[in-house]
């Protein structure tokens, strides 16, 4: 456990704090070594109560002392927090989201309202970094922004992706994907629908998919003020598998420019992050890896990859219609939503999105590695 | 229970009669209104013990009492069955099956060995029963031959390809398979390897997907004596998920022809089965159905349908990349394995392949339903 | 399909009709050779709107059509069902029944709301019709009157203790259960609280558990006014497994008198139930059946013996402790709900507890079975 | 990773290397601060064979390095091991581990062969670590002995069982478990035979169950050479479930004293475990643990306390036949195998029974939970 004074970390709120993701942003943030939560906020019907008892905890690793003994807020904005985080869903998150914006806060956001906005950006820190600059765009004042992370199975993908436009600019992706129950939220899917089963439809998944990696893999304009979509063609089929955690995806591409397997192999290796050199604490070693085994990935065994940061990448090979094609694996609720959420935050924190906050030198960053991976085990 | 005498049906012998696809055979054959069992053969150790003894029961439905007490023959050629079901393992099917064919006998085979020697038909009753024109080209003497079914997860796909080769022409197919436990036989899957998770390799299978639909879905040359492959292409990725019994497939296609949607259903609902008029006891009375709930066909809720007969297809919509996508189930064990090979036999003797047999009249075939129906509670 | 006329049968309501024990009811009774299902009530949520639109339907065999089609109602008291079908909840069971039973109705009951009044009979058909006297001391006018159903985990239970108190007299139960999650209605259990998980608490379970079985194995005083409750001890464990149908129950049992195996395997096997000579639709050949294999039974091979309607019990063997213990199977939804409050309503008829209705002679018995069966394919 | 030389640490070797209990002696083994693995021990047909080679690997941890690398041996007895770490099948285990003995090694094993002989200890560290000094009756020759550690089941229940027994004197216990799939090894139990589904026997656990316990709760007589079985009565039922790991157990005492539901919570709480003071680097810091939750321990989140070697227990109440009934719940591949085999032999150098070897300072002790703890992310 480390040492800082509070007054060292920055001061966070976070949005929803009672569900499934909120839960894990809970579980993460009491042990951040830049972030002290300070609000936890909720519905009417929780505010007012101690999160101990508004609570049904769900995951493995024990709710934080701290946590439980807070009194849990509404989600009307307060000064303090520089950083609201946002696991509110859907329906409500429009309008909330922007109250705090309006109100000078940084909202990071896992919720899908703002996502396709033209002035907001929806980032994976390792592959759009410099998109942040369309906060500038936006409408609210004293340093307020929305910045947004990805739909769970969108975040997999375009890790994956991301090296081979790169390298050989994709033309078209199909993707077909089997995810896990608790991409639902909780209570989320009821055993009597998943035990042996297959469940071939997500409701606005296969939309999500089709169109957000077009915007994380678009370029930013010189000017910085807008984000030319990619043009590539996806198309998605999601299942919902028996599986608790761990988004497998079954995908083939086809490229603008020749491969070989050797130079897919190194363009996915090769990878340099746009997170590299900046020590943010949450960021893995390697946001891709690949693994040799022929029956790999697999979410039981792949999941945890990476502290849950890292997609992991198998099979890669020819595809008679689409030229190549492979496996991939990345865990939902850790890299594909309240880790995410988390790594986007310390990026915007060292690209100086955050009204005064600093970030701390690397020092600091290895820490983080011991308190994730305990959260790991139950994942 | 019917009243034939014995000598009004067909005698018959099953190979591998103590594996799992064995057992399927056992239980549907010794209350077909057709065939009679009168040898179940299987390895040198089981040789000699009654079958009650010899076998680890691992279906639902009571083993039938007359196979209980046969006792165990082994696999070497004797004169009296008219069909030989083949349910053996592919390594040792090869020279088993050709030594039944030498000796004058008809092999219905589940077996891939055989399957795509270019005089072996490889038959979905359905789709292609012209292709058993092919078996006088085969060299055994005594009106011997081998016809083969296809593989599991083959036959469902082909069941939705058909009626769209037909109506549209097929350009190129991609399929991604969520296939069930039971496909692997039993022991098969260890319980370890499946829990939580989804094993996206299955040996062999992806290669049998791409190959076989295109024998199948060939044409016979006017001399009968060859099949013209089909041409398009398939590229498949297979998958074993957590589920029993049913192959769930997540199909993209592109077509020749344009077609709409409303054509496509048409091309389904109108499709034309060879098997029409026939009066096989173990034909459905629509080899594929088509739901139209948003998220449908499910393993748990769609396996049964036409007695596991039928194939229930969903979710028809556009894709960007290739033109249109559904979604695609069908009982790997029943249609898929015994029933789909059992299909077959009925095919053979209604088309004159069996020595001295001949079809029964139409007032037998509903019979079977009501054999076959309580065999499905636990399929 | 029968072809009696509309009239012929006996008009009947369903409470709750859109639930999970609600559908299943109409599922059977839409088939029922005695009853005509008349009226679908359900909350005013769903009044007015077609059935066939209130209900998430999660069964495996179609919605009747009739079903779909009918207006769903009000739970408010009308005059033309002569018998009701209560799959309330419980919380809104009680004053929803009572009211029903004050307008002359025969409310037959899932719900755990009246079970344990003196005046209320709690009844498994089988073992203890006399117990429907008890109706006589009801304060309901016209005929109206409750009665109930047991607890789907009692029900199992009961049905293989009721042959050996008679024969040896309980002095002693302890039963541990491993339950389906079909048993928690639906949505019920969420996916992520089961997959590879066991859940040792289900609130409420153990106290039925150990009560109504005292009740339903009471003596009826001679004057037929009174039950006087069976004075054996019952501890009981309660755990959800991760099954979709079929309780599993491992009892150990200490007897009054001595008893060996082959006197406690006679005491099931002769066991006569009161059914007998009845000719109830719904009850099974045989209440109770014993497995002689050395690992059942089991939840996914034995829960539809008797089409649904048997318990299945097995390794009978001495116990160091209470003196004997097996291992029980009993189909949670079919025995244990719908098809039990069905066989108790087909019961009621026969006794003459509902004004003008009499039992339909043997003829129609056999019928029954051919309609339960498919519904359990995918029960 | 410590920097200690491989000549401070005591050279080992296990058998049975390649199975499933065997990899996961390997991946402790190869990070204990104690032991240096120097033989991986199989059978003729992979000694030769570079450990990566030959084993099958199943853990979600790579397998070790320096493993892979090893040149695999048979079971033949050389010199060099001071302790040789047996995960043998029991039917070969007999001789070979008396083979081993006979050279003068010390066996730690995890098989049954040897458990109930009378000069053999069954020791679990905690609660009888006296019961060593029965090695001193053992036949072989220059330091040579065999010391054992009980079935999977086993220690969960008497690490509950114990701190009763030494508190109120145990009369009986009736104990019905709930067994994770790991426990029949790898590939054990078929997906097929467990997929909604409870499997209510396991060959030879009752009998286990029912004997081990007594003798580990026995007394070690005055002069230290027979150990004194405890006479309460255990009645076991064994079922098998769908889950991975984790032992579930319902359990039901009476005692000898009156006891209260505080008092009981003492027992446990305040237990002394005879490994404290020992610094023993797998020992966990409580034996066993009590949760106050209304539904746990439940087997998916509690299986990892105390690193998998501590025990939960749960929902404490009266029995109303035996007088108090708990759940349960313990690793059954961690302590109740690798874990517990790799604890004992850690008590035997301390308690001096290796020849030559010294139990390092309590400076190493706190290391071993780093390593521990990655390996039970997939455990």
């Amino acid at each position: 456990m480390h040492n800082e004074t509070t007054t060292d970390r920055i001061p966070v709120a976070i949005l929803g704090a009672t569900g499934a993701v909120g839960q894990r942003l809970v579980s993460l943030l009491f042990n951040h070594p830049w972030f002290e939560p300070m609000a936890l906020c909720a519905s009417e019907r929780s505010a007012g109560k101690p999160y101990g008892q508004a609570t049904r905890w769900i995951l493995a690793d024990p709710m934080p002392e701290a946590a439980a003994a807070m009194t849990v807020r509404s989600s009307a904005p307060f000064a303090e927090p520089k950083i609201v985080f946002s696991a509110l869903e859907a329906d409500i998150a429009f309008e909330i989201e922007e109250d705090w914006a309006r109100n000078g806060h940084l909202v990071v956001s896992n919720a899908r309202s703002h996502r396709m906005r033209e002035d907001v950006p929806l980032v994976i820190p390792e592959l759009n970094a410099d998109h942040l600059a369309l906060v500038r765009r936006q409408p609210y004042p004293n340093g307020g922004a929305i910045v947004t992370n990805p739909n769970c199975s969108t975040i997999g993908l375009v890790l994956a992706l991301a090296p081979l436009e790169r390298a050989f600019g994709l033309k078209a992706v199909n993707v077909v994907t089997m995810q896990a129950a608790s991409g639902a939220g909780y209570p989320g899917v009821p055993f009597m629908d998943l035990i042996d089963n297959v469940v071939p439809f997500i409701p606005g998944e296969e939309e999500k998919l089709e169109t957000e990696p077009l915007k994380i893999l678009g370029s930013l304009t010189s000017d910085g003020t807008r984000v030319e979509k990619a043009t590539f063609g996806v198309s998605a089929a999601c299942h919902r598998v028996a599986v608790s955690d761990g988004h497998m995806e079954a995908v083939s591409v086809s490229f603008e420019k020749p491969a070989d397997k050797a130079a897919i192999m190194r363009a996915w290796i090769d990878f340099e992050a746009d997170t590299e050199g900046l020590n943010l604490p949450s960021a893995p070693a390697k946001p891709v890896l690949y693994s040799d085994a022929p029956d790999r990935p697999q979410p039981r065994f792949d999941r945890n990859a990476g502290h849950g940061m890292s997609a992991t990448i198998g099979r890669l090979r020819p595809c008679s219609i689409l030229g190549w094609k492979f496996e991939l694996l990345s865990h939902n609720t850790v890299r594909g939503a309240a880790g995410g959420t988390i790594l986007l935050a310390e990026l915007c924190v060292a690209k100086g999105l955050v009204n005064g906050a600093v970030a701390p030198a690397r020092s600091v960053v290895k820490e983080i590695q011991s308190i994730i991976e305990p959260q790991l085990e139950m994942a």
